[in-house]
């Protein structure tokens, strides 16, 4: 059975096909949000922090962090990147309990983020891309972790899902000659806007049930991909992520802040029997009475994991001494 | 390709593997709802006139009409029914253009039906309960219509999903006996309370699946069971009936006056390329903005329905001249 582990200094999440779907929280980046990166060229890490905490009380299992910010005091992130990957990381890291994925394409940024994460982070990403490959699979293996693998190559982003099957295999078999084994490789996909592709739902589903039982990898994707262009984003995500799960889709990284997706994702739990007893299932749905009663879902969580302190959720993650 | 049609006098349904999801309108149903039966021995009929106009006007593509009444006046249903039944079917196809399927478990009330009902109605249903078995399906091949075949026997319902789908080839083999084809049988594998059996779900998703490709048959459940009994039964069924249709489930009998499992509902077809141009979707996001600003679901259903006078719904449903 594949199990990705991934570890802080005090938990283990365990993405599997038998395991809750792995919820890796999107907010801490800067990317598209202006308001952030002025933020963190100013040295305010207010938003970062606020990100992760609520994060993980929505219910975030992980949490990426991307330092992908365009200074106008320096527009080179080769020399801005790493040294704000390194103090995002350890900030976050000294906030909340969740392992981290270090989320960046300056392979300096994630070696930054390597050497100062505690426990066994996520790298995001590489790719099929051969430049891709011969740097940044040495850093995964030198820093034994897991890794995204991204199924694109240095002919871009296929629309044949095959040529992704065989990207993946191919980044998959060039991992296995650094050392690095299939159950530490985490493939996306890459799933297309169902309002450019129509068949953009079946083809992943198809996909992601092959990288299962042909490399038995887990899967990842950007769940909000699939709607982009589209009225009703979230009822679409909503349905889109139990489909993806009923495939094999073991993780996701997305916004957890979204009541309707993490409502989706945690009945796909108890339906898929990764549940016991529906005990998360029957907390989530106080959380969802009091939202529905006019609390934003964010403070219905967070007044929940309070409740809870932290040991309610101890079926989804071990701690370890 | 299998493909059951299903008729009224004006319309035609489809239900099949490349087709939007049938819904097909559980309400018309005394049983369990104590006011509508005691207005129908009444001889009031202003409830089924308002569930017939209401569910189709939420979505719903086919209508259940059930007669299951014990009238303190006469307890016995093989005189009741088959009157009510006759009556409930002539109301209800002189109020709206869907077809109809007739449910009863008395024999004499689904021949009741099937002499007034128009075009091409569904019976529900045969089990493979040999008297079942050799009442239901001469009916069924006399009047040409397709059939629910639910997966229990002589031995009630089995907890293996193995045995479910032995009790499901049966009835098809004996259908077939009868000159019945199978892409007129309609299998319900039984979908069972998750929270009394926590594989319930993984069972009926492999269960579907094999149906689908063993037999080749179309598949419908009662949606609402596999929530019974747990806190926030809509959020459930709203996962399920996405997963179910990446499954392989082609119907379902569900109350289509709930927005949650509808929308689930419509974004599962467009994810699998069962609406063109998402123009369904599109249409049902503004219903969806309505009701979010807080006009009652049906309510918004109906004005939308109203302002687009049927013929917006001409991708899901051709007429017949």
């Amino acid at each position: 059975m594949t199990r990705t582990i991934l570890e802080s200094k005090s938990q283990t999440v365990t993405i599997g096909f038998d395991q809750p779907f792995c919820v890796i929280g999107e907010r801490i980046n800067p990317t598209g949000r202006k308001k952030l990166a002025a933020e963190l060229e100013a040295g305010d890490f207010s938003t970062v922090e606020k990100d992760a905490l609520e994060q993980v009380a929505c219910g975030a299992m992980v949490l990426d962090v991307n330092a992908g910010v365009v200074y106008n005091s320096n527009p080179n992130p080769n020399e801005t990147e790493p040294p704000l990957m390194r103090q995002m990381i350890q900030l976050v890291q000294g906030l909340v309990e969740v392992p981290l994925v270090i989320d960046s394409s300056v392979p300096g940024a994630l070696e930054a983020g390597l050497e100062v994460a505690q426990g066994r982070p996520l790298v995001n990403s590489v790719t099929g891309e051969e430049e891709r490959l011969e740097s940044i699979l040495p850093l995964v293996k030198k820093y034994n972790v897991p890794v995204v693998a991204i199924s694109n190559d240095d002919t871009g982003i296929s629309e044949d899902p095959n040529v992704r099957f065989d990207v993946a295999k191919k980044i998959v078999e060039r991992a296995a000659d650094h050392g690095i084994p299939a159950h530490d490789i985490v493939v996306d996909p890459l799933v297309m806007p169902i309002g450019a592709m129509a068949t953009a739902g079946q083809q992943v589903f198809a996909l992601v049930r092959r990288l299962r039982e042909e490399l038995g990898v887990n899967t990842t994707c950007g769940a909000s991909n699939v709607s982009f262009g589209l009225p009703n984003r979230h009822g679409l995500g909503a349905a889109f992520l139990p489909m993806a799960i009923t495939a094999g889709m073991t993780s996701a990284i997305m916004n957890p802040i979204r009541p309707q997706e993490m409502e989706a994702i945690r009945a796909a739990n108890l339906l898929m029997n990764n549940d016991a007893n529906g005990s998360e299932w029957i907390k989530f749905a106080r959380v969802m009475d009091a939202h529905k009663a006019g609390t934003p879902f964010a403070e219905a969580s967070q007044a929940a994991a309070a409740a809870g302190s932290g040991g309610g959720r101890s079926g989804r993650r071990r701690r370890r001494g």
